[in-house]
Order: structure tokens, then sequence, then C-alpha cells
């Protein structure tokens, strides 16, 4: 089905709304939610909002969360989110990274008692907006085995970095720390197929590329995939993601951050608040002109487009540059969902008596 | 040969000193290189002394540099390094972040015109010991190409992450955001080995497992390998570090970055001025109490070392461990370094009429 950005907006908003979120928050939520699928990263947009209600029906979210910030000095900060969405909760912090770097040229802020908050990419882009440099982290529920271990310890805990550039769009890089991320076993599992070596591990540690492995007990493997390759690199950017998103908030780190999905319940012996995120902002003018930071930007930019080519057909991806055409490609033509999305999505509408999708 | 820390110590400032570096900058540049011979990151030690006599010598690295603060704002700066060594540019900038930290919160230090600045732990170490998060990134010269390319464009441009502990030593996260590092192919050079797949590429980007395939126009490969390992996210986080290092400060980025051997010219060409780094510092208590951090940084790790185990004689290492371990052992043992090194060494001492090296 394909669906106008409009109509999914208004759909999207209905839902929240339906929620008991404020007007504000359900139009911020949804502006995460879209900007996902209108960038073509289909696994964290629409595709989640039921995953939304059902927590939120199991009371684990929020819909009108008290946001407050409990801790800060100029430019960095702490704030609890209520146990809202990370989507509004996210969003608040960055505003507030973004102010203190207005006024101080930095702004820190780890955040506590939150959910997931959509795309990183969102949250970086906040700032680059504004000419500054954005940073977006965030822990999530274990999937992910540390090298040596067979336990699922880390989540696939992204990392974005967003850097404003000239003529071109902005360079978003926003990766998860795993070899590969869960929603690419999913698509595997729905087509029976196997996956490559590297990407996950049995429960026993053992190799496998049985994309089932992973609902029987195994774990997804970090970025390097075995030591020889470097997964303790990945290893230790998870860790780093989870200590600044888990362990400097006063949220849940490592094995105690809580499902994403209602029906596996958190732990009970909780070693913090919900999950954690961390978001920064730096002005660009802090450390050179802006203009001067864009121009050698499209320079760094045309230079890496022109590098060699091992296949003439492909040339080097600039981080960003896939989903900034994928954005103005379904702006203009409208964003697909898969059937399954759709069905879901119009039973959550019937239950929550919102007028299901118009195309 | 095993040399104690005192007897390395005095020799390597005696170097330092012939090439006419401050008594200060001597012995700053000899701590930066002694601690990682002390934590057993040999490749960055001393065994670089002589490379930096080279480039010394060619008049590529000033020993009187006068670092200076070209912009800032209340917790943003760059530095210009003057063409220093980068082992005492990058500690001059940690200072800065650190201060600015100490006033606002937190600092973040963009780094131009410096040269190697050593193992980036020790720049995060700076800030760890103030209670703080440290934060430090360099580029290099370029010997890795990026996903799809088979021209090299980046350096092993590595990240470090630096987080204090309680009862356990700091967690330090130091890694190349490549899939190995140099010092790994020359020692399968050395040994006459192939080294694994998925570290280096041939010149034309096929599949190689020659260690000398990067002496003759191949590359290493970024964090991840190949695509389908998430390469893209290696080429991804050393991107950042480049942009960070160089776009931000006004270095040479990207194939810009002049080589670290005295052998090969730089770029003709250049887009800035030296190598670049970045360094940041923000206090722990800018966002919860540091003692209440600690406490869980401990439960961090002692829930992580106990994870379960794949083999039953490897656990989960916790990043910056065996480093600690090393330096105990070390400081109390002597530093044990190869023949060749010492060679080296002598060799320099001889020419700038230095001691040589004493057990």
């Amino acid at each position: 089905m394909l669906v106008t950005e409009t109509s999914l907006r208004k759909f999207t908003t209905g839902i929240f709304l339906a929620m008991g979120c404020s007007t504000e928050h359900a139009e911020l939520a949804t502006n995460v939610l879209l900007l996902a699928d209108l960038r073509g990263i289909d696994s964290h947009g629409v595709a989640r909002l039921t995953g939304y209600v059902r927590l939120w029906e199991k009371q684990r979210i929020n819909a009108r969360p008290n946001i407050q910030i409990v801790h800060q000095t100029p430019t960095t900060a702490t704030v609890d989110g209520d146990a809202g969405l990370g989507l509004v909760v996210a969003p608040f912090a960055m505003e507030l990274a973004i102010e203190k770097a207005r006024q101080y040229g930095s702004g820190w802020v780890a955040i506590r008692n939150s959910n997931h908050f959509g795309i990183a990419g969102y949250h970086a882009l906040m700032a680059v907006e504004q000419d500054m440099i954005g940073y977006a982290l965030t822990n999530a529920s274990p999937l992910v085995v540390p090298t040596f271990s067979n336990e699922r310890m880390l989540g696939t805990n992204p990392i974005c970095y967003g850097f404003p550039a000239g003529k071109y769009p902005p360079v978003i890089i926003d990766m998860a720390t795993s070899a590969a991320a869960n929603g690419k076993l999913e698509i595997a599992q729905r087509s029976g197929k196997t996956v490559p070596e590297g990407w996950i591990q049995a429960k026993d540690g053992g190799y496998t590329t049985d994309p089932f492995a992973l609902k029987s007990g195994g774990g997804l493997l970090p970025l390097g995939s075995d030591r020889e390759h470097g997964s303790h690199k990945g290893f230790g950017l998870a860790a780093a993601v989870d200590i600044l998103s888990g362990v400097l908030s006063g949220a849940n780190y490592g094995p105690w951050v809580p499902p994403f999905v209602a029906f596996l319940e958190p732990p009970t012996d909780p070693v913090g608040a919900g999950i954690g995120h961390f978001v920064g902002a730096m002005r660009i003018d802090g450390f050179r002109p802006a203009g001067e930071f864009k121009d050698h930007m499209d320079n760094w930019i045309s230079r890496f487009k022109s590098a060699s080519r091992v296949n003439e057909e492909q040339g080097v991806i600039i981080p960003g540059e896939p989903e900034f055409e994928a954005e103005a490609d379904r702006r203009a033509n409208g964003i697909p969902l898969v059937d399954a999305v759709v069905d879901d999505l119009n039973e959550v509408a019937r239950k929550l008596k919102v007028s299901p999708l118009a195309p």
C-alpha cells in the first residue's frame, strides 16, 4: 500500500491522541516516526507504532509524562522522561542541549526513564539544522553478546553523528553497533533464508546461520563479528553507548534494560529507571566559521564520492545520502507500507476508534 | 631486552631534549610514549621514537612549537599545534578541555597542525583522573579504503572513550576504526604468515590474505570488513573521526592527511594544516554525583565480568583492564623491548649524542 505523507501523518497523530498524548506530543512523536518512514528506515517508522500502543496498554509507556531536568550545569544535564515515549523525551533533551550550545558552545544531556526514541538520526538532525554537530545514542534491550560470552548483555545500541554540509545533504552516520540489525534477521526469518555467518551466534556460543537462532537463546554479534575481526571493538562501542545512556543518566544498563516488546516483562531488579539516551550538540562556529566548515565538508564529500571504485557501477556511499534521496522521493510519491504493517495498524486503529489508514 | 621504567624514561627524555624540546615538553612527550609501553601497547610507545626524530630531521616536526588557542567559546576551542609533537599538543588541548569542563560542565577542543599523538588513551585518562569522561580522537595518514572503493582514503582513525570506575580500573575503550591495526600486519610480514581474510584488500579491491598487499597498493578494511558484515559502519566511524579531527579543526583530512613516515612526502595540495585531533571532557557530576556513577560502573563491570562464557577459560574482557594489569606488571618488573627497536633507538641516540639505552 502506498500512503501519502499527509495521510500517514494524520493517522499516526490520531493514534497518539487516542493514547491520551497532548496535541503537541502527538505531533512531535509523529514527526519522529514519519521521518524514519520518509528516509526509508522502515524498521523504525510506523511499523513500530503498534508496539508503542501495546506498551502503553501495559502502562509501561506514560502518555502524559512530566519530563523534567533533574540535574544540570551550564552545558550538561540529566533529564527524567517520566516513562514517556522516547519520541518526545529525546527531542525535549536535544532542545535543551541546543539551547546550552547556543549559549556556551556545546550542550550534553543524559536521559533516563525513557522508552524507544525512534531513529537516532532525527535527534542529531535537530542540531544539524542549527549549524551544530549533532550526537545521539541510546541503549536498548539486550540482544547482543559481548566477545567471548554467550549471554545477551547489550542492545544494538546505535550511535549517530550528524554534520551539516553546504551544497550536499548533511552527513548523517546513524549505525547500530552490532554486525547486523535485528530487522535484517526478521527479513530472513520471513523469507526462510539463512543469514551470513558472523551475524549471530547460537545459544551455546557456536556457529550458526539460522535466523531463528536468536529466538532460541542465541545472540546478535557485535560489529566485527569475531575477535579476529575486531568484535571487541563493536563490543567496546556498544559498551560506551550503554554507559553514556544508562550509567550516566541513572537509567537501566546492560541486561537490565527493559524489553521493547510488551509480551516480555522488564527485569524485576532494575538498576535504574527505564531505558537511557544521550544527546549532544556543538556549535560549528565554536570551532571555525560555519561557512568555512561547510565548504570543507563539501570538498570532503565530493572527494570521497570520486574515490576509485572496486566495481564501476557502485561508488562510495556518503552516510545519509541514500536516506536524503529516499526522503525526497517519498515526500513526492508516497510511502510504501507492507500489508502486514497496514493490517496491524488498522487493527490498533479499530481498538482505539481511529479511522483506518487511507492511501 | 628488559628495561626499567626509570631507565627508559631517562633515555627518551634525553632524545627529546637533543631534538631541542623544552624540558617540560620532553618530559611530557616521554610520559605519553612511556604510558603506551607500560600498558603493553608496544606499537605506540618508544618504538615510534625514531620515527618522530626522522620527521623532525625533515623539519616536519617543530621541537619548539608555539601552541595557540585560535578560536574559542566557553566550552569549545580550536588549537593550532604549530607543527609540534602531537605528544605535547594533544595534552595542551586536553588541559584546556578539562579547564572548560571544570567551569561549565564540559569542554571540547579541535586541534590542527599537529602530528601523531601517541595512544588516544593517554589523553582520555587525563580527564578520567579528574572524575570526568574523557574522549579523544585523531585522524591519521590514509591506509583504509571506504566500502566499495579501492583507494586509501582514511587513517586507522582511533576513537577513545574513558570512564572512571570505583574499585575497578577505569574503562578505557581505545580502538582503531579499521578491522585490524597496521601493527598486526607488520607482525605477519616479519613472520612470513598470511593474515585472516577481512583485514586487507588487494590493490584491485579483490580478496587477499597476503600481508604485503598493503605495501603494493592494497588497503586496510574498515571495521566490519565487508558490506555484509557492516564495513559501512566502520567507514562511518572513521569518517566521523576524520571530520571532527580534520574538517572541524582546519587540519588536513581524508587522503590529504600527511604520512607519519619521513620517507613519504606530504601531499603538495594540502587542504589544511598538519594532522588533526579532537578531545573532550565532561564532568561526571554534571550528570549525577560521581560516587553514584562509580558505584554503578562497578556494578556494570562486575556484571559483565560474570557474563556466561563460550569457553570456560576466557571471560568477557573489560576494555582497559588488560592494559591496567600490564601497567602494574611493567612498572614493577620492567618493559620488554625487541632487539630491532633497541638497535634503532641506540642508532638514533648515537647520532644525537645521547647515552645508549641501559637495562
